[in-house]
């Protein structure tokens, strides 16, 4: 039997491992930077998420091995009577886990963290181009109620 | 010739004029508090949001009043190579100023705002149920890319 994953917050020593994981992806592949040592931009990426109290890098890890990783956000919100937001963006889970419960596992984890942080809502988005994706929500009980709009700057 | 409208950051005292707006809403009606004073949630949610470098509340006024509001969230993020991007939440105009295009100025100064925090991305959600506000974002430029879920805790 493999070890069951672990999940805790990402340290700097992390960060090739997600990177890696972020590059090994359909729309990831086109758009990351999996050079070694990693791109500064990614280190300053990971300093700022790391000194606010509001973001949150997690890692799942299996033995000694980085196999998932998502970035939580908890969002101060004045609509819906101030309720604050947990945000989960840059789902990804290692190819090699696939199929293993772990990105249900992932998300259990993080909607905990997100009760635990006073949010009464969690929320993400998805590309349309990962029907996958949408099962996988729509199975955890999210609602695909909203259309998500990006502007590149 | 009405006066052009201005933007700034909120400020306490412009609490109440922001709930009246998130309230005057078709789906904001069925979730808000407008009664005076403001309901604690909504000081605290403020609170929250105003001592947070990463979050503003901006409202645009017309002479003394506030006639529209928005919440802008900029998040650090290791995908895209570490780009931060600017989030749009909780945008309200004024009923009486439906059609005189203070919505486009409000986006176009928050927009800007998000390029001079050196975001690369802006990104928003918007409830299926809005079909102008989906042609208006459109309008700006703005890609409907993903699917926007939300589960309530």
């Amino acid at each position: 039997m493999p070890k069951s994953p672990a999940f805790r917050r990402a340290q700097a020593s992390d960060l090739p491992a997600i990177i890696a994981l972020l590059a090994d992806d359909i729309l990831g592949q086109q758009r990351e930077d999996a050079s070694s040592p990693p791109n500064r931009k990614y280190v300053e990426a990971f300093q700022a998420i790391d000194s606010d109290p509001t973001q949150l890098q997690v890692v799942a890890t299996q033995g000694d091995g980085v196999i998932g990783t998502l970035q939580l956000s908890f969002i101060p919100a004045l609509a819906r009577q101030g309720a604050w937001r947990g945000q989960i963006e840059g789902v990804r889970t290692a190819a090699a886990h696939s199929g293993s419960g772990l990105g249900q596992q992932m998300f259990e984890w993080a909607i905990a963290q997100c009760r635990a942080r006073g949010c009464n809502l969690v929320q993400l988005t998805t590309d349309r181009e990962r029907p996958d994706a949408h099962r996988f929500y729509e199975k955890l009980g999210f609602a695909g109620s909203h259309i998500g709009y990006k502007l590149a700057l």
